[in-house]
Formats: C-alpha cells, sequence, structure tokens
C-alpha cells in the first residue's frame, strides 16, 4: 500500500481545483454559446442558432470535459490511474475498479440533466484517492456563486485530507467550511434540519422499487412528529438539485443537515467525501449494516464505501454537556435510518 | 379603473429593479455576519460570534428587507398601495386584500428556511400590480449568479408588461427570457421535461392532506410511462429548491418546464407571473376550472388568479406545423392536470 506521506497533498489540492475550474469554465462557455445572447462577453446576438440538439451537446461536452481533465492529469502525473465517468460509463459493466493506487476519479459533469435545461446546479467534480480513500477534492459549479462574493465567476469548494476545507480557497481568499462554527443538533433532530435527496433515474413504480422505496422515505422524513406511524420526521425543508455532489457540497458547507442517497457511483461522491470529512461532517451508509445498528449504541457507525452507491451525509455537529460531536451525528444516522427504507443498487463483482 | 397608459412602466420596472437589489444586498450582508469568514470582504474573522438563533435572525431581516423596500416606494410612488409579506401575515387573516389600484406586492425575503441554513436558493421578490394583474417584477437572488457573467453579485431576473422580460436588465447587459429560443414540445410530454415542485409547509399526512396529495402526485409525474395506473410522466427530473419565485424565474429562462404548486400566496408568485408571461409562457390553475377541461379543448385555459394559491406554470413553446405556441403549452396543462391531485388551500372570503 502506498504512503499517504508521500503525496504532497497541498499541490494536489491546487491542481484538482485549477482543473475542475478550467473544465468548468469551458461548460459555461457552452451553455453561453447556446443562448440567445450568445458568447462569453454576454452582449447580445441574435444571430446565434442552436445547431444541436440536447442530447448532442450534453454528450460532447461531458467528452470534452473528461478529456480536458484527463489529459492534465496524465502530463503532471503520469502514473496516477484515473475513473473518469464518461469512459467508465461507455464500457461494458459498472464493476468497482478501484485499488490502493492513486487514483483520480472525476466526474467531468455532474447534473447532465441540469446542463441539458440550462439549469444551474451542475458541477465538476474531480478527486484522488490513496488506498481507496479520497483525499483530495475540488467542486466547481460554473452558473453558481459562492456565499462570498468573489470577482470570479463560478463557485469553488475544495479540501485535502488534514489540510481543511473551504469555499474559495486559501490561495485566494480562504473561506473554510463549515461557513458558520458547527451548532448543536437539536434533540428533536431531523425536525427543524433541512434534508436534500434525489429522485434518480430508476423510475419503476413496482411495489418494492427504488422509486416507492425513495419516495416513501421523503414521505416519512417530511410528514409531522407522529405520523407516518411514527415515522414523520418534520424536516425544516425537503430540497433537490439533481447533483449528488453538490448535495455534498452543501452539507460541507453547513446549509443541509441531511443528504440521503442510493443509485450514484464514485465519480459522483469521490470529491465531495474528503471535503465533508474536512467540513468536520460525515458519510456513512445510507442503511445500517443490521438492523441492530438502530439501537446499539456500541456499535461504531462505519464510513460509507465510496463505491457502495449508498450514502447518508451529515454535517458537522457541535458536542454539548451530555453529547459529543460524534455522537450527535450518530443520533442523527440512527433518526434517519429509521425513517427511510432499504434500497437496493447494486453493482457487479 | 385605473388605465395602464398612465403608468410609465420602464420607469416603474428599474425602479423594482433597483430596490430588490438593494434589498438582497442587504441580506447577503447579513449572511455573511453569520460566517466565520465574515463581513462583505470576505477575509477570514474567526471573531464575529453568531450572537443571534437563527428564527431572531430571519425575522430581523425579513423585517428590515420589507422596511427597506416599503420606504422606498412610499418616498417614490406615495399614492400606491403596498402588500408586504412580512406585515401582512402578522395580520389577523389572510384574506386577499388587492384591488384595482395600483399595488406594489412583495416579498422581501422568499425562501426563508434556505435562508435560515444558509442554503442559496432564496430571494427578493417585488411586483406592482394594476387592475390586479402585475405589469412590473423583479427577483433578485443575492445568492446565486445567473448564466452570463457579470461583475455583480447575485442575480437579477425582471420583466414589464409589453417590454419584455430579461436576466441582467437592458441597461445593463441585455439578456433576454428565455434563454435560448422557445423550443418545440415533445410529443410525448411530461417526459423528457423538466419539473419543479415544492414539499410546502403542510405535513399532516391524514388520508386527502395536501402533502399526500403532493406526494402522490409527485411520484406519478416521476413514474415511468405506464406506470401509476397510466398516470407515469417520465419527466426528466424532480427539482425542489425551496422558492416559489425562483421556480417561477427558472420557468421564463426556460431551464424549468413545469413548476407545479400549491399553497403559495401572491407575494410569492406576483413578479414572477409578469416575468413568465414577457418570457412567452403562462401561469394557470394548478387544477383545471372543472374536469371536461381536461378533454374538450374548445374551453380555453384561463390565467391564474394572482390570489388563488394554486398555480402551474408551463414554459414558452415554439409552435410546429400542427399545433400553435398556446396549443403546445395547453397541450402541457392538461398532461399535468392528468397526473396531478386536486389540493385544497382555500383563503378566507
Amino acid at each position: 500500500m502506498p504512503s499517504l506521506s508521500d503525496f504532497d497533498l497541498d499541490e494536489l489540492h491546487r491542481f484538482a481545483a485549477d482543473i475542475a475550474c478550467e473544465a468548468g469554465a469551458y461548460l459555461r462557455d457552452q451553455q453561453l454559446a447556446r443562448t440567445r445572447a450568445g458568447g462569453a462577453s454576454g452582449h447580445l446576438d441574435r444571430s446565434i442558432e442552436i445547431k444541436e440538439n440536447a442530447a448532442d451537446i450534453v454528450t460532447h461536452a461531458d467528452m470534452h470535459s473528461e478529456q480536458l481533465i484527463t489529459n492534465a492529469i496524465k502530463q503532471r502525473y503520469p502514473t496516477h490511474k484515473i475513473i473518469g465517468e464518461e469512459s467508465y460509463s461507455a464500457g461494458q459493466d459498472k464493476r468497482f475498479l478501484l485499488d490502493d493506487d492513486p487514483t483520480w476519479i472525476i466526474d467531468p459533469l455532474d447534473g447532465t440533466v441540469n446542463f441539458v435545461h440550462l439549469f444551474p446546479t451542475c458541477c465538476v467534480s474531480v478527486g484522488f484517492c490513496v488506498n481507496k480513500v479520497p483525499v483530495v477534492g475540488a467542486i466547481f459549479a460554473p452558473l453558481l456563486s459562492g456565499l462570498h462574493p468573489t470577482n470570479a465567476s463560478g463557485a469553488l469548494y475544495s479540501g485535502a485530507k488534514s489540510l481543511g476545507a473551504w469555499s474559495t480557497p486559501p490561495w485566494a481568499h480562504a473561506v473554510p467550511l463549515p461557513y458558520i462554527p458547527p451548532q448543536p443538533l437539536p434533540a428533536d433532530a431531523p425536525k427543524g434540519c433541512l434534508f436534500t435527496a434525489e429522485w434518480g433515474k430508476a423510475r419503476s413504480d413496482a411495489p418494492g422499487s427504488n422509486l416507492v422505496k425513495k419516495s416513501t422515505s421523503f414521505i416519512n422524513m417530511a410528514a409531522e412528529v407522529g405520523g407516518r406511524g411514527g415515522k414523520g420526521g418534520m424536516v425544516h425543508g425537503v430540497r433537490s438539485l439533481g447533483s449528488a455532489a453538490l448535495d455534498l457540497v452543501y452539507v460541507a458547507t453547513g446549509a443541509v443537515d441531511i443528504f440521503w442517497e442510493g443509485g450514484c457511483w464514485e465519480w459522483d461522491v469521490c470529491a465531495g467525501m474528503i471535503i465533508i470529512a474536512e467540513a468536520g461532517g460525515r458519510v456513512v451508509p445510507s442503511q445500517p449494516p443490521s438492523e441492530a445498528y438502530l439501537t446499539d449504541r456500541s456499535l461504531a457507525i462505519p464510513d460509507a464505501g465510496i463505491g457502495s452507491r449508498l450514502y447518508l451525509a451529515v454535517r458537522a455537529c457541535a458536542g454539548t454537556e451530555g453529547e459529543t460531536e460524534r455522537e450527535a451525528q450518530d443520533r442523527l444516522v440512527r433518526e434517519v435510518w429509521r425513517r427511510t427504507e432499504r434500497l437496493d443498487y447494486v453493482r457487479p463483482e
């Protein structure tokens, strides 16, 4: 197994942020070229016609963004492996290919449906793993802005193992994550929590399908306390953005308390996992390893495997007199597990 | 009844945009003051402590934003009436107070739950009505950016009757809405459509409750074609932002094809209604005036009443050889009506 101390995480962090921003700027230019106003200048030019249909545009943009990132990696780190969403998905199956070697896991365009529709919640996600654990991550959303205004367009979120997590990284105007110091978890959580979840692509309505299980879980989380046979969570709000990478980012900022998801892949979560970890949050399995975990507090809740396709992210919590930070997060995890269904997402061995 | 020609809509439009931006900048400053990085400069200052709880912050910000806007209106247009979300909600009941007089309808902070959580989808919404119809509107989202980069922080969307609708208004760098020329509506819509909807505040899970009806409708829209007893809509994606005003904005840009909502109020929709109308979209009732409207194409689909609390917004459509723009929108409206439940939101007479 490689040793983490062999890697210059600060340098890798800068590199990840740079290429995420570069690919994101390319994606924005592609969007602008589709609009009536045209071009990066933002000036009105009605002469620009839409020459490709939406599916062509997204395929082209996705592929080019991935090529841009992989070329940069190959030039700078020729010995590193690369797992990219586009090239990977084009393969025969979706086996879990990550091993202990230093590996970049990239999603050149997360939120492709949004991108097609010119909806702003899409991003580039660039993560780097050693020994199957994400240690560097950068997520750049070209059509959003961060909380803190900068001169640059788009919003960058990034982090590196033991160094920290930021919106606007240290070499610009450091804005550490979470935005505000971690708050204690309310005694009646998930009540009062902001909850994000995604409807996803599995749309069969057969009994026991993932769509049915997901929607049942959403309703449980939303319903008043006492409702749904005691499963009502009365969360403060339910949000769906159509981008798992951005859902994870908002957990890292502290805006979102809970992100519960099944069905996405390692390229959707790799960068977000390290950003959340460095911001004091946790990413654990979306369902308990066994039902005993719901009640037995002596069982340590594990981290989610990066390729597990089942993720539950919770924000950083402050400890209180009777509860450590980690105990508060464990409590929130169990409360979510109790209200959500067990999803069926598998992958080839 | 006042005559619309008595009003300088261009001047009213500039004024609405100015005060929406001014109130939005104030809201952003309030958010920044809560963060660890502090202040508008974005520089790290860990000395800033959070002195109020989230509820205090939002109440204070909401009230101050409304005061800022109403003071500006009273000074510039002393004869105009004002309906503001904050002052209105503080009253005894929620009767519909709008009459034919020139009236500003404002939501000084739409998406308050998001604001509390530092989630970026919140905005200021400033609308102006004559004869109970919105004729000027401006929506400013201080924590988002528009598609076209500008030097200013935040995203402004605005419009005025017969003048047009814009992201970044004509006096800056005109970006007309929708972003791309209206596209034809697919033959199998709502398949392929981006659908936004909100879970809202009604969380009873009793049979026939609005929560049950809403979630049933969401599942119908999401499920595969042929599913849900023929009601499966297989929309491209389901999104929830927690701000009706922004949902309407994204319909106006063309990003969102369908926004279906019950329960919000005139201040949530006033500005968005005129922006959508000027961008070629439609806002109609979320449910048919009678079931005959589902099949009888000779029945003209009415516009939604601004105080009706039940809204369905659809984007601008291009006509095709066999179908006018309006017929395409009518078709989409009927397809949504067929898949969604009849909600129960009333208001005092």
